[in-house]
């Protein structure tokens, strides 16, 4: 394509180039902040009571009314989480996800772990998102059942451009849908709560439960409830890795909106659940819960269609929470070197491009795979976001001890500590405690999670965690390489030049191009010779006049190839001088014919490039290819194919 | 992959290299010729019957009589063109396709014309055929009729790879499929015919016939019947294509071959539609024609089993025509400039290996498009076969009147003419009018079947085939602007070095690459400077310091760009530099890190070659990639990702 055309293009989907000044300017206030980082775990009160109740129907609707405490046991850990994480945002102001903590405190090891639990909950969080937000589409509308997946990819495609756009713009553009939901859901609790306590919120009806054959009510089942039900945590952690994009203070606006979004997630789920007892909500393959407690509430008008609308549109918002991480954690490898450096790239938008496009095409390929069906995907998620939890809280204890051994130590020597250092220092130990509850807890979640849904999925994350952290490490070890071999060990004075040089020229046949490469040897001021390698003995004569007459300088040698190969022969006559001159380098000019144009290129094959890429590949050979430009004259190049 | 393990796949799959003496050893006998050549012909009587029935089924069961003239004039049409061509294969020993003879006689247009139309038709005569083989086993497996668009794949993937090892010995494979074919088809008559003559031959029962609307009969349905029946004769001027694979004396060969396959196909046609109306055979969706007349001859035994796998056999060696034609064509075609010139490229084993694999990837698609259904391929089909016989034969045409019109001449002037020569002149008015016979014969069908046949499919044909003649008109605008460029209009005296010429290195990191870079510079001896792109200042500062400890020499320039563009920048320096220097040349010097492996280079960005690719399209700039490879020690090696 046309580099203007393409430059236009660019403008249109991504925006114009941000200037290396402006960079800081791309930060955000509380209430963007909780748009962007917010809507994952708040958008998990549309399926976490749904799951709790699809896996206790296997004991029967009589087990529905255990909901309730499991919902109080997930709101308890969402409370023990939120005070941890809220200490962890103010000792990593730069960014404390469960990476940096654990790479600080518990070596590299952890960290690798972490990250590669965080990196694949991440891509779950947006398939399991998009999935759950078209469930509730299907719902209000059932004759889309069939195209579900294709909206899923539409949806998924739409987020990957505003996100290649860059985080401002998305967080503005995704700030009014994720208030509207926190208003409209909370005003349907309310209402709902309300009702009952008039006696005139009434028991839904119509709803087709799934079918499942009964089984007796056993703890293995409650805690599998349990499980599926701490799927509503999934996110809790997105504030601490997104730091560094809140507005100074950091820390503090950060840790608000990490509180405040705790309260409104725990209402949430709690008022959701309560209500989906009270009105036997049932779970459905054809209905969610939201809507049939929608239904139970307001009947089939306008205010339900707002509450699915919202549900649906806060879901696909929640995939933006992981658009804002994912490629930040991928930086975060690829900078240490675990992670192929090109995901440090920037963008002309200062937006990690590949990270955005590897999380879409990811998250596509799952839905792909799992037919876009929620249930299915639930197993394979929240085990890699508690597996970072655990790490994470453990890093932050291992860190409070650090700090107090610190303190024994300075206090012993009576050394005196500055006023501020002194007021950080205080109460390591009540922090330190705090840290161990929410890494014991996480810890007991992860393990629970692993046991009880092994078999229906969650062995995937147990097979494919320890295969990333594998993999990181064999990248590691590559770059350490690589590294090793640049850093120079040489001083000043050996920076000589090489002993001998042979300069060769190959001939394919006497034209414009030809002429350009002698001319450029010619330039160069080093003898040369030039080199034909011949199919075919009345061609070789051909050109051999034809050199004669038209160059008629230095020597043309012919190496004859009866097997139509090309590369073999330059490669043995290459190798012979080589080892003419084992110091020495070999200087290969060939000639390179540039077409401009989109179709134009098509039209000549690649053997010129194979075989530079091929003689770039021998030690000692150095190969410049001597471009010969067709012409780009406007007129001309219109008639271009 | 290993270049080593590469090699070892190609013996494999295409078996060793052929030596450049051992290409004329590739050549073919009669009986191989017609194994190779004249299965396409052959086969096409497994449906022309079925498909001249599927038409006449509108107007009823009581029109199939018909089927028995309609076959009868297209024999005679056989007749006809096998004269005409016999003609074309004497007066064109080193091949006389449509193509070569309209381009000798009518001009480039015709021939362009008459390529296209013969292209399309050898793609859709994989298509075809491969469809109706697969229809016959599905005739006698019904349980694989879900499965048959994935059988057509394998056996195109298959012939793919027979067809990439080389034209005699995928004949030698075909040799005995085809002549099985032919054994078991005419006795299969032979004994039809027989019992019909004691009155043994029953009516076939069980057939469901296809449901039509009843129509009346009309000569627009006859006309239409005619031009399905017409497919029977597609594949008649393969031998006039592929004369240069015959051994010599290569006329003689091809032309008792191309008598011999018209009689065969002469004979199985009209044997098979008098039988299939003596059976009552109707047209089915579940079972094809051969099928019906195999059980009506001998029940469900042996020998109908034979006959099916023989006719699903030749069907599928049929498309074999199209790999023996379609790449040679596209050669011609390339060769004279009017496809891509990679189509004129021999492989190691001397196939042209970019025809084969295009025809296999289009022929799959028409398939897989059409979901393998025979009845929806056959409108597109044979209107180009009688494009190309109609422009061939007025060719041969033209041709006659200029060997008479030499004649006249040379008798006017009382020249004696050699005894050879006159006889190659004598009686040419007699060969003119059999060619005459044959053009307007062939045009006529064209005509006809474009006519009746354009609502169901046609129009594709008609629309497509003008638009490939633009297309290769277009292409070769293109190579004839290259080949003027190219061309030298200079004597020998001027080739001179550049007046001028700048050498600039680009540096990253002061690194071994750089290093190399630095060495290389200075072996060539000009005087250089050194360029750095700087996003960060901070970053400049340590190149800047590690460039003054480590290199020390000449001059290192930084070029700030803030908005993290790489080539921009170097550009704009580039042009300043080529202002200042109106006649003179660029060296740029960049690094480029060699890495081995599969996997080792996907960790490495692709940025410098996108550099290099650009800088080369300035004009006066020659850019050098000086490689630093990584160590390839084996143990080193191991370990890399």
């Amino acid at each position: 394509m046309d580099t203007h055309i393409k430059g236009v293009l660019a403008r249109i989907f991504f925006g114009k180039p941000i200037h290396n000044e402006e960079a800081h300017h791309q930060t955000i206030g509380k209430a963007v902040g909780l748009a962007v980082f917010a809507s994952d775990a708040l958008s998990s009160v549309a399926y976490a009571t749904q799951e709790i109740l699809l896996i206790l129907a296997i004991a029967g609707a009589a087990a529905f009314h255990l909901s309730l405490p499991i919902a109080g046991v997930i709101v308890l850990l969402l409370a023990i989480l939120t005070l941890s994480y809220r200490q962890t945002i103010f000792a990593y102001p730069d960014g404390g996800g469960a990476y940096i903590v654990a790479k600080d405190n518990l070596g590299e090891g952890a960290a690798q772990t972490a990250g590669a639990a965080l990196l694949m909950d991440y891509i779950l969080t947006v398939a399991v998102s998009i999935s759950s937000g078209t469930d509730q589409i299907v719902s209000v509308f059932p004759h889309l059942l069939p195209h579900q997946v294709t909206l899923c990819l539409v949806l998924i495609g739409f987020m990957m451009l505003m996100n290649l756009r860059g985080v401002k713009e998305s967080g503005t553009a995704f700030a009014f849908p994720t208030y509207f939901f926190v208003i409209i859901s909370s005003f349907t609790v309310g209402i709902g709560l309300w009702k009952l306590s008039r006696g005139t919120l009434m028991p839904v009806e119509g709803v087709e439960m799934v079918k499942t054959t009964l089984q007796p009510l056993t703890l293995f089942l409650i805690l599998r409830a349990f499980s599926s039900g701490c799927t509503a945590l999934t996110g809790v952690e997105a504030i601490s890795n997104g730091i560094t994009a809140f507005k100074e203070p950091r820390s503090k606006n950060a840790s608000s909106t990490m509180i405040f979004m705790g309260l409104i997630l725990g209402f949430l789920f709690l008022g959701i659940t309560y209500l989906a007892v009270h009105i036997h909500a049932m779970p459905s393959e054809s209905e969610t819960i939201i809507s049939q407690i929608g239904r139970a509430i307001y009947g089939n008008g306008l205010m339900y269609n707002l509450l699915m609308a919202g549900t649906t549109i806060i879901l696909v918002m929640a995939a933006n929470t992981s658009y804002a991480d994912f490629p930040r954690l991928c930086a975060l490898h690829a900078g240490d070197g675990f992670l192929p450096r090109q995901l440090t790239y920037k963008s002309g938008r200062l937006v990690f491009s590949w990270g955005i496009i590897f999380l879409s095409v990811s998250a596509g390929a799952l839905i792909f795979i799992f037919n876009a069906h929620t249930s299915a995907l639930i197993p394979l998620y929240a085990i890699g976001v508690f597996m970072s939890f655990t790490l994470s809280q453990f890093g932050m204890v291992v860190r409070w001890q650090k700090i107090g051994n610190k303190k024994k130590t300075a206090s012993a020597l009576k050394h005196t500590t500055g006023q501020e250092e002194a007021h950080h220092l205080e109460g390591w130990r009540v922090k330190q405690i705090i840290n161990l509850i929410g890494g014991i807890a996480s810890g007991l979640v992860m393990m629970i999670f692993a046991f009880t849904k092994f078999t229906s999925g969650a062995w995937v994350t147990v097979i494919l965690i320890p295969a990333m952290v594998w993999l990181f490490f064999r990248i590691h070890g590559h770059y350490k390489r690589v590294g090793k071999f640049l850093t120079l060990p040489w001083k000043k004075a050996e920076v000589s030049s090489y002993p001998q040089m042979k300069t060769v020229i190959l001939v394919d046949d006497i034209n414009t191009g030809t002429l350009r490469m002698v001319r450029f040897a010619k330039t160069l001021g080093h003898p040369w010779v030039a080199l034909h390698v011949n199919f075919d003995h009345a061609r070789a004569e051909t050109v051999k006049l034809k050199w004669n007459e038209l160059i008629g300088e230095s020597e043309l040698v012919f190496l004859y190839s009866p097997y139509r190969l090309l590369l073999e022969p330059v490669n043995e006559y290459l190798t012979s001088v080589r080892e003419s001159m084992p110091t020495g380098v070999i200087h290969v000019i060939t000639g390179q014919l540039i077409v401009p144009g989109t179709f134009g290129p098509l039209l000549h094959s690649k053997n010129a490039r194979g075989l530079y890429d091929e003689l770039q590949k021998i030690e000692r050979v150095i190969v410049t290819a001597v471009p010969y430009h067709l012409e780009k004259r406007k007129k001309v190049s219109a008639n271009l194919l």
